[in-house]
């Protein structure tokens, strides 16, 4: 596989507005918050100098996934994104090297793109998302 | 501050040999493996296209830092490393802001670089290590 972009760090949180300050005082400013109804999370990007983000995430429902980890481990890092080139070659190479989809088939994440999440126990406990911006996937 | 780059992202990992080739399949190839004598790990250095890097962390020694948490908490993320200009400017900010530094002034990290850690406590459970490139903190 092509080595990857950082697309971006998911930090779960438990109160957005709260740790906003608190992340701008580092420089990390928000550009955007917005609701993904589908992950049941608002999302808050703070973007690094030079590619790649931070996205805080607030659970807006307690049995979401970002709500059970919070419940389970607290607030804190909850994955990394990887951006891919080609989304469906990516995992069909990732399940070859005996890695696991959580997704078998791209599906539609925020801003119109695809994404698939790949299971933490084969990659030392990281849950990570693979990503591709473009339409079509 | 100004808005910091991503310098990398932390993994604690139990094996880095068994971990290097899963990561390999996503595209994540080390550059580099070296043992950081002061943190008491060996660290593999996988690049992202276009900036920062995944550093894998294999403790060389059970009650390091990295020890402790792997036995605490397992394999997983453990810190993100952010790229500041001036590390005591930025270490004077955060301390203003309510943030609690573990290392109250800057100090040797690997190539040659200056870093310090700040208290998870305030920043959503996420250790973040600022860090400066220059030789001069």
């Amino acid at each position: 596989m092509e080595r990857p972009t950082l697309d971006h760090i998911g930090v779960a949180v438990a109160d957005l507005e709260a740790a906003l300050p608190r992340w701008g005082a580092l420089g990390l400013e928000a550009v955007r918050v917005e609701e993904v109804a589908g992950e049941r999370v608002r999302v808050a990007l703070l973007p690094f100098a030079g590619g790649g983000r931070i996205e805080l995430l607030e659970p807006t429902e307690p049995d979401g996934p970002v709500g059970r980890f919070l419940a389970r481990r607290g607030a804190g890092l909850h994955h990394v994104a990887l951006q891919v080139q080609d989304l469906r070659q990516a995992l069909r190479e990732a399940e070859a090297a005996g890695l696991e989809p959580i997704d078998r088939a791209p599906r539609r994440g925020a801003e119109g793109r695809w994404v698939a999440f790949l299971r933490p126990g084969a990659l030392d406990g990281v849950l990570v998302e693979l990503c591709q911006k473009e339409a079509e996937a």
